[in-house]
């Protein structure tokens, strides 16, 4: 089996530069339709659609910086799961700086036509001291 | 490739049931050596020994009973994953008894004897109204 390892890590860069640069739609395009995330005290939030509306209630009105630490990425015919420690920096447009930092285990899911998209991901970021 | 789910069912159901009678030995048995277990706020819990010292700091202290509805899983060669929604019921010998519920994204692999042990582990449990 080739290494596509590089193609999942691929993946999370672009997602963060798209995050970053306030580009939902290529975030909205490196996750499946049926994509489900979850975190710690909330209801799953399901599908594209689902972040989708999520995000745009928030269009606008915060910059956001990413720095992900890969530390395994396991691929398994059409699954691959990844463990990553990632960094997020909030800055709300009137407001200050909030840093978030934690775990995130995802698996990925390989389309028919061979892209790698988000298929779960758990969110266990909290705040920490700026 | 035959269905292998109705043996991670059963490695949870273990799991849980082991958990209540407070038989650590059964629950080591059921996790790999370099299981790794993901939790907000936390450094990673590394290896049946890091989970077995923290277990041993609680033998004795409080009776546990849990829940888990299994959501979904994926099985793709040696290396399967869980997404499970677990209720516990935590009750100290002095004290009160509390009720977390949460996500868990659980890794599975698949051993070469043929048994399906825990390799990673997330914990999204948070507080519950008693």
């Amino acid at each position: 089996m080739k290494d596509e390892e590089p193609q999942i890590r691929e993946v999370i860069e672009k997602w963060i530069r798209a995050s970053e640069a306030g580009d939902l739609e290529t975030v909205l395009g490196l996750m499946a339709d049926d994509v489900v995330f979850l975190r710690p005290g909330c209801e799953p939030m399901r599908g594209r659609d689902g972040f989708a509306a999520a995000s745009r209630g928030m269009a606008g009105k915060m910059k956001i910086e990413g720095k992900p630490e890969i530390q395994e990425i396991v691929i398994n015919g059409n699954y691959a799961y990844c463990w990553n420690y990632l960094s997020i920096k909030i800055t709300p447009t009137a407001g200050e700086t909030m840093n978030h930092s934690g775990h995130i285990l995802s698996v990925f899911r390989r389309e028919p036509d061979g892209r790698w998209l988000l298929f779960r991901d758990t969110n266990m970021l909290t705040a920490v001291e700026n």
